[in-house]
């Protein structure tokens, strides 16, 4: 397995995956459990991750992207999609659990629920959205991380109209909406993407330190 | 170092560190350095991470931080802010970032700014700040669990009054917001939170198939 540097050097946002080599499925469920274990804020993991694999519907999503191949020839594609309803039945759901999980009183949790609802309520419905989507884009740090580390490419996308997303994979039922894909496959070698240096900020100029 | 599910596992949002025992400056370079290399929307890295070491500076960030141990007690915080001002001078200086990194001429990046600015104009210089939070996220994942493969603990923390982070730090004048922070070190041996269960989504709670 690579190292954290290393990993994050080798990796690139692919743009031709080689559509004859997959993924095994054991290595798509460590870079999904790894993602599963990421940190969100209260715990409360408000997002799902949609796995596509189906072809039909990779074939619809491709159209809602623009055509983009990595949608079709990627071994899998992962839509993040975060709750729509982020209230107060969520966050006794998430309260229960913790309960159960911890075997703790739920009236013991009465101090951590009040933090939680406090945080939330000022919150419109649409920017506990966007407090979820951050929590999601962490999700996909982790998961872009791990699959670099095992050398298995990934592309994080958000060039796609959403809205048919949701409308594709039927998200707005579920209560769900897509903030962000991760396309998970082998590169094709014959990427010309693969040679371009990486271009990132310098050291100096990402990093101000207060000494 | 740990494997990704094993460090996922082992971490959690530390409470209490060992102010004695403090990560090595190298540590701490191979962390922000993996998060440096993370991935942002069209490599833009619309975000930095600022590293507050000086004792003086987090008694105060501890206090606009509801008084939260980590803030002092941590090897070292990280405050990730993001630009308030994301314009075309800001989509240029990255163009000429990408032709002197790739020794391609600013006139072949035409399309590519052409997209980048596609993509931002639409949007409120708000939402753009609240884009770049996004992508601040996918580094603070990064962050965390590279952290965590190292052994070293972390705390992503959004309790506390960014305005105020702005203040001590004079982010405005840098054109900066606080979105979140990461706190860096190793945890207390005595911290109860240590003994608790992760709680999680399960699998089949987080994860839809769509086959």
């Amino acid at each position: 397995m690579k190292d954290p540097i290393s990993a994050m050097q080798w990796r690139y946002a692919t743009k031709q995956y080689n559509a004859d080599k997959k993924v095994s499925q054991a290595d798509i469920d460590t870079i999904l459990e790894a993602t599963r274990l990421a940190p969100s804020s209260y715990g409360l993991q408000p997002y799902k991750m949609i796995v596509v694999t189906n072809p039909e519907i990779r074939e619809k999503l491709k159209e809602a992207a623009y055509g983009q191949p990595q949608l079709t020839d990627a071994t899998t594609i992962v839509v993040f999609a975060v709750g729509t309803v982020i209230d107060e039945v969520r966050v006794d759901a998430y309260m229960k659990q913790v309960s159960d999980t911890r075997g703790v009183a739920i009236e013991d949790l009465a101090g951590f629920k009040g933090m939680v609802m406090g945080a939330i309520t000022p919150m419109s419905m649409e920017a506990r959205s966007e407090w979820a989507a951050r929590q999601a884009y962490l999700g996909l740090g982790v998961l872009l991380e791990t699959a670099a580390m095992m050398e298995i490419d990934t592309t994080p996308m958000e060039g796609f109209a959403p809205s048919k997303f949701d409308e594709i994979l039927g998200l707005a039922e579920k209560g769900l909406k897509t903030v962000v894909i991760a396309a998970i496959g082998y590169r094709n070698e014959a990427d010309s993407y693969i040679a371009m240096k990486k271009v990132r900020p310098s050291k100096e100029e990402m990093i101000i330190e207060v000494k």
